[in-house]
């Protein structure tokens, strides 16, 4: 398999903005362009990561419309959709671009603006993920099959309800340092245990934002990287594992594992040829704080039923022997859809160049893993990268 | 770069449909795993290629959605949207997947049901492809565009009303041979320009119908094609090529010629090591009748101003240097708009396999194009085949 890297990488701030779609989409893009120091090349194509652009800004054909305020044309472009996992989805078909050698540069951008429609209208598109006839028609929400999986995890393992809070509560400190984290502020384990309840056990903070934003990399074959001096300050794509699972929860074998988590993460691993202790540095997909545990689980980073030991025991810390969401994940971070994925890519590259936020920086990682979920659990993709 | 090969293919009768979108792409992924002998293989991806499922159908998350009613999880999942260059897309995406080597079998299926909404709702949703700025809020439409285009063409080069008719009269009658066409119904001359105008010059009959259908390829590595014994009955995949062009139409150079067309075929011919003139058979995209004009003198099968040459003298009909169409192409065939392009790629590699429908059999191929373009020539792809 030819080598991949991704050679820079660019992201808006997260949280209810002012900006457009397009806007944000352009400004990410340009700050990976600029970044990698590529704006005098010619990209081949330009893979846009977006959920529902159509509905939630009236935007169709998003992938050209970018490779023309982007004044990339002619260069290809590809709009790929995975409910929330479309940017890492993005990102793998960039990833397949530049080894098959279709490509020797091309951008990745995912984006999301999320925050334009009312309330209302943002659940009832992004239900559409879901599985109608024994989901959605039952009035299922995420937020809802997350707290099944909660309440089944705790009375298989003995979780407690603040327990399950240090999660949002290490999130909101990583995220308090965190100059493009949707929430900026630090919370507390009785702030979250007695906030609103969204679907019981959870409340509202253990849930992650609706968020607009965007983020971006570059990828490139190693003769570009060699070209351009880069090889030093980028990071390899060494494993990328993608898989599915049953459409409804309800058809699965388990509540308290993801088994495409699982599939994913160790097609990533055997592509690698690393195993889960090698990792320094984990973004995790942590749309609701139960999942930051299940997917520790599913990865292999904790035994089944023992990630919250090594959260309370402050292990999945910075400065631990796995930093898990250092940047904030998507509770802090925020989570504009088609954003999350490109944008837990671009905070692990930073953290491999050493170029994370201040107090963020995770000392010398070699191995940063990004696992990104579509639907609930419909679709995972786990990514790795290496540093130079 | 790694060989890939197009193994198997399935596809739904075209036109107006009372299956649902998921049961289209269910009959034309069951076909393509029947036909490619696959149905006991692991696949590792299945694409997607639909333009606006959510709009059209209620449905996001197809393509896991899709992988779960196969039966093929935890086969790893992706929708690719690109316009009406969608199917295209998704197999270009497929293509990436197994000459990378990020997969051995990938499923790509096309699938759009936009006979389900009412005509103006339909319209609406996929004028959003075009630029809203420079087009859509003063009224304009792929067809008026369209019209743009004709009316310079027979200003440049002296074609009348009457010679463009020959292109419906010979798409017509190919697809009154194929079984799976929308329209299987022979027209004439007379009938074509003097049926009711869309936008003047052209009619009702220069434009490709709304419809519903799908249409699904095999994809293999060398290495499981030898294994299933298929090296002689699978086609080649030789040349891929990509290009987008601006957005918007008026800030093109040309009227009449779709420079991502040039670029995109240029591209595919560079990777193929051949030209033009290799090409034995083509499925082009006619939306319009005039467009299949500007291909073919953009591909490089005519000279400029001269494609009329060829059809005025049968030379693109069955038997002919070069066959265009030889299945209807999106006039009679119909146009499910994320279908067409897998479509098109189906019906090249029967020709070149030898099944295409009785009386639509070209002698004996070596080289089949299909080109697929999104928006109005925002996105096209162009992939060339070659029998084995």
């Amino acid at each position: 398999m030819e080598p991949v890297y991704v050679i820079g990488s660019g992201m808006t701030k997260f949280g209810v903005l002012k900006e457009s779609l397009i806007k944000l989409a352009e400004e990410a893009a340009v700050g990976a362009i600029v970044d990698s120091q590529t704006a005098e090349l010619r990209f081949d194509r330009i893979i846009v990561g977006s959920q529902n652009p159509d509905e939630f800004s009236g935007i169709g054909h998003l992938s050209t419309m970018l490779a023309d305020r982007l004044g990339i044309v002619p260069c290809g472009g590809t709009r790929v959709e995975t409910g929330p996992s479309s940017g890492s989805s993005a990102f793998e078909v960039g990833f397949s671009l530049i080894s098959s050698g279709l490509s020797d540069v091309t951008l990745v951008v995912g984006v999301e603006k999320m925050c334009d429609v009312e309330r209302g209208t943002a659940s009832k598109i992004l239900s559409r993920m879901m599985s109608y006839q024994c989901e959605t028609r039952y009035g299922g929400t995420p937020a809802a099959l997350a707290a099944l999986v909660a309440r089944r995890y705790m009375h298989d393992y003995g979780l407690t309800r603040d327990e399950l809070s240090l999660v949002p509560v290490k999130a909101h400190r990583n995220g308090s340092k965190n100059p493009l984290a949707h929430f900026q502020k630090e919370t507390t384990v009785e702030k979250v245990s007695n906030s609103k309840v969204v679907a019981s056990p959870l409340t509202l903070f253990d849930c992650s934002p609706t968020s607009d934003g965007s983020a971006a990399v570059v990828l490139a074959s190693r003769q570009v990287v060699q070209e351009l001096g880069l090889l030093d300050s980028s990071a390899q794509v060494i494993g990328i594992g993608h898989a599915t699972d049953y459409h409804a929860v309800q058809h699965r074998l388990s509540l308290t594992s993801l088994n495409a988590t699982v599939e994913a993460s160790q097609a990533a691993f055997d592509m690698a040829g690393i195993g889960p202790t090698a990792i320094d540095v984990c973004e995790l997909h942590d749309a609701f704080s139960i999942l930051e545990i299940i997917n520790m689980e599913d990865i292999g980073i904790a035994d089944r039923g023992k990630a919250m030991d090594l959260i309370r025991n402050g292990l999945t810390e910075l400065g631990g022997p796995v930093s898990v969401n250092p940047t904030g994940g998507l509770k802090a971070r925020g989570h504009p859809t088609g954003a999350t994925g490109v944008a837990q890519i671009r905070d692990a590259f930073l953290q491999l160049r050493g170029d994370a936020p201040q107090d963020l920086q995770v000392d010398e990682p070699e191995i940063a893993l990004t696992h990104n979920i579509g639907g609930f659990g419909n679709n995972i993709v786990v990514t790795i990268l290496r540093r130079p």
